[in-house]
């Protein structure tokens, strides 16, 4: 195999000719061959019955790439899926768009692409098409992704940020702030307890479950960057609604609350990158919550709040010592680089 | 208009909080506004008849982002535009996926989606779903893009690297090595004649017709990174047949061959970003190259070459002075940073 004669990757893995199918034969498609990718034409063509489909599309610049609980991999298939997921869709196919610096270390690649390789496995989604460019040491910091995704949503589900209803009860997949505050211990060399990992994840298993278990999911959505703070504030406004929700019903893990509290970070505005938030019909709201408790990525899903109808575009907090405060769109930028 | 107090992006404009939305409302959505985007959920989603679906995936690196003939923004559309085409697809919805720079002025950001938006009608694709991230200095040069692509293919339309036969006549689109040799004088500073312009442009109108004009179009490709002289490599080894193109028929400008010869570039291996090849049954080529020449992509198509048996995987070039030599693919990299 080519690749085994260089343990960095070159410019000329980038060049569009010999050393560049070189890459794609004996790095790229050993990860990830199928039939769709294996074709190496300009894109995947396949059959898709008509309907409704979900696209979306991500960059991942996550520093740094290899942390507790996941890697640059990872997330750039599980966020994607999840976008997806979001929209109320079935994943289906991926692209993959690698941007490499010169000089990367191969094993690192390989890394990357076994991890790509097993949360598309665990997602059930294929990556069907890609592109690898290579650019001179200094343009970029070691390497980004970018992944496409397309997914067909079922007749009878209709999802959006604008779909939320006074009544509707706000249930939250899990703990928050977890990526993030790992991710920035990470970079940041910063002693930090064993115990923190990313939560990344795909959450298009469980989604496919809540959706089954009822018609009345108004909106889904995965508080990431930004965090839980943030994507509440985006639905309140595209919705043009207000919400209540309780501190003390969102989960915060000890470990990263301690670290969010010596630091000065508000976990509402951390970063997420395997939790969701669905608002849902207050009826319907047991058995969705039933659903997401039988899934991995759900066991601690639970009604962190409610939609109401007035003020709106307004989210407030009512604290765990009785008072109440607004919580507004995150404003300035805690931490870049987190996905 | 909250762009207008900032001439140049802050990490903050990536936060994915304030800034970043009003980065989109303010920057993004004047230029690219559809029903689509404007809903601005983690995704698009929106009804496709059921068929054969293509899908694609590029990222634009280049240097420099402004040359003569066009830009990152436009190569970005062009580029997906033409490989979904190159599957014989209509290309429909396309994704935009800006990573930036911190301090990257906000007027050459506007310049940029504004030539998003310009070739991206003139191609008739809507942008429908996007990211941006916005990464500390020195983690990017500049502005990296990556866009990817959803076509539909028509019934009894099947094109592919695998499907030449022998006797298929080669056609090419126009002159090659456009791109390529301008990009470089403009990055290196180099004097050169003010007659070099990229040639990036749309294909897909242009298939249209050469796939209504005939049934017998087995392959497309454009000639981007690696050339005219890797692509005809690649499809040879896909389809295991040899090829034999005459030197002679193989348009390179005047300009662009005095810049080759003065810096010993070969035209074979220079990037085009705006021509195609097409590899059609000998009885259908006079009507595929009559529709291209209907078309100002077009108009200097000619026939260069044809597909033969033996020996497989490999293109012999007729050289201008009688002789014969073996065009093998690209090796090492000519030009980085060249889309």
């Amino acid at each position: 195999m080519d690749n085994l004669a260089y343990d960095q990757i070159l410019l000329d893995h980038g060049s569009g000719g010999k050393l560049s199918h070189a890459l794609t034969r004996d790095l790229v498609l050993p990860h990830l061959s199928n039939d769709l990718l294996d074709q190496l034409d300009d894109g995947a063509v396949f059959d898709l019955k008509g309907g409704r489909l979900a696209f979306s599309t991500d960059s991942y610049t996550v520093d740094p790439l290899f942390f507790p609980g996941g890697d640059i991999g990872e997330l750039a298939i599980n966020g994607t899926v999840n976008d997806l997921a979001m929209c109320g869709a079935k994943p289906l196919y991926l692209s993959l768009a690698l941007i490499i610096e010169e000089g990367f270390p191969t094993a690192d690649l390989e890394r990357i692409l076994a991890s790509v390789r097993e949360s598309a496995n665990a997602a059930g989604v294929k990556v069907v098409t890609g592109d690898t460019k290579v650019v001179p040491k200094g343009a970029v910091d070691r390497i980004f992704i970018n992944t496409a995704g397309i997914g067909l949503v079922d007749t009878g589900v209709s999802v959006g940020g604008h779909l939320a209803r006074p009544g509707d009860r706000i249930i939250l997949s899990g703990s928050i702030a977890d990526h993030g505050i790992t991710v920035m211990t990470q970079r940041e060399g910063l002693a930090a307890s064993d115990a923190l990992a990313s939560d990344t994840a795909s959450l298009n298993h469980m989604v496919a479950d809540m959706l089954a278990s009822s018609k009345n999911i108004h909106v889904l959505r995965d508080p990431t960057r930004g965090g839980l703070g943030t994507t509440l504030n985006e639905i309140a406004q595209q919705s043009r609604v207000g919400m209540r929700i309780g501190e003390a019903k969102i989960l915060v893990r000890p470990e990263v609350a301690g670290v969010c509290e010596l630091l000065g970070f508000d976990p509402l505005y951390l970063a997420n990158e395997g939790k969701l938030i669905a608002l849902v019909a207050p009826e319907d709201a047991p058995e969705v919550l039933a659903a997401m408790h039988r899934d991995p990525a759900g066991q601690e899903a639970a009604i962190i709040g409610e939609v109401v109808a007035q003020p709106p575009g307004r989210v407030i907090l009512e604290t765990a010592i009785g008072g109440e405060r607004i919580v507004d769109m995150l404003t300035g930028e805690q931490l870049p680089r987190i996905c």
